[in-house]
């Protein structure tokens, strides 16, 4: 075995170090306000190395965000047979991390950049989206299957009724977004708004 | 009558050149790149001028959004007494407006500022969403008490149902935003997910 240093090795490293100075540094002065420059000297890593892997702050803050949500996320959703509790589960989860005043910042400054950027969003689509809504669309069509959504249900459509509401509460703050209201949003999603039959 | 400027029309005029400004530069540059010096510039204007009225861009642009919307997005929704055709024709003038190239960029600066900026977003809630949510609310609210939505549905959450995806999907760029996709979006926010009775 060889102890000379390996530049594989090195490089994670410093890669790593960079995309965790990315994520504090934008909790003490905030995405606007943040430069590549801070992030740079709180890495200990000069500016030209973080434009050689990155070629903006919002492509930076990508690969921060798919580090921080890590490969736990990729993960099928639970089906324990009962979908409305498996969907209050994920939900909540998902609740307990918009509100993480860690991740807040962060959140905020991708979906940022996806809003006014339309390459980081197709590429958001790609990495981290779209294989989010196969998993939950998954879900949904085995729900389907066992009877439990209509079967002219588009599911496409059944993914934007639940998590929409939750991302765009978030999103402006229109009001606290808590575990209690994403359980509403769950059951008035499935149950819909017209009348039960008498 | 006298015939001496009118320094309160004089200003309005001003006022009105600067917000126009705002709007058609944004949509030459895209709102990260875009100036107050280069407003003020296709205002006929100082910079000064414009610090004068507004603290930040987000202020700026959250004045040219709302001179934009007019005062016609305030008036109440139609109520034929059909909820889904009501809904329908609402979400469809809301697709159009969003698809509408002119405003496109605006309305992105305008959600960007709010996702990021809380004292903004509560200003944003006072002036225009609140007002908003009332105007949905009132129009679900003849309808429940017409029978026609579940009495034990919570309003709120039904106006999150129903609005929510559309503007996701026009933030997040999932898909393309039509109005085929806002009225599958009504139908299934009214009947919900799970299967009719037999």
């Amino acid at each position: 075995m060889s102890t000379a240093p390996d530049p594989t090795r090195r490089n994670d490293a410093v890669r790593r170090a960079i995309l965790t100075a990315a994520i504090d540094q934008v909790g003490e002065v905030g995405y606007a306000k943040l430069t590549i420059e801070r992030i740079a000297k709180s890495a200990g890593v000069g500016k030209q190395t973080i434009y050689r892997w990155w070629p903006s702050k919002g492509a930076l803050f990508f690969d921060a965000f798919l580090d921080l949500a890590g490969d736990g996320e990729a993960a099928a959703l639970p089906d324990t047979g009962d979908l409305a509790a498996d969907l209050k589960l994920v939900l909540g989860a998902t609740v307990d991390e918009l509100n993480d005043d860690r991740l807040d910042q962060a959140m905020r400054a991708l979906n940022t950049e996806i809003v006014l950027d339309p390459a980081l969003a197709a590429d958001y689509a790609t990495r981290l989206d779209n294989p989010m809504r196969e998993l939950k669309k998954a879900r949904l069509r085995s729900a389907q299957q066992a009877g439990q959504i209509g079967e002219d249900v588009d599911l496409e459509v059944a993914i934007d009724l639940i998590w929409g509401p939750i991302l765009n509460r978030w999103l402006q703050r229109t009001a606290p977004l808590t575990r209690e209201y994403a359980e509403q949003v769950v059951e008035t999603a499935l149950r819909g708004l017209l009348p039960r039959e008498r």
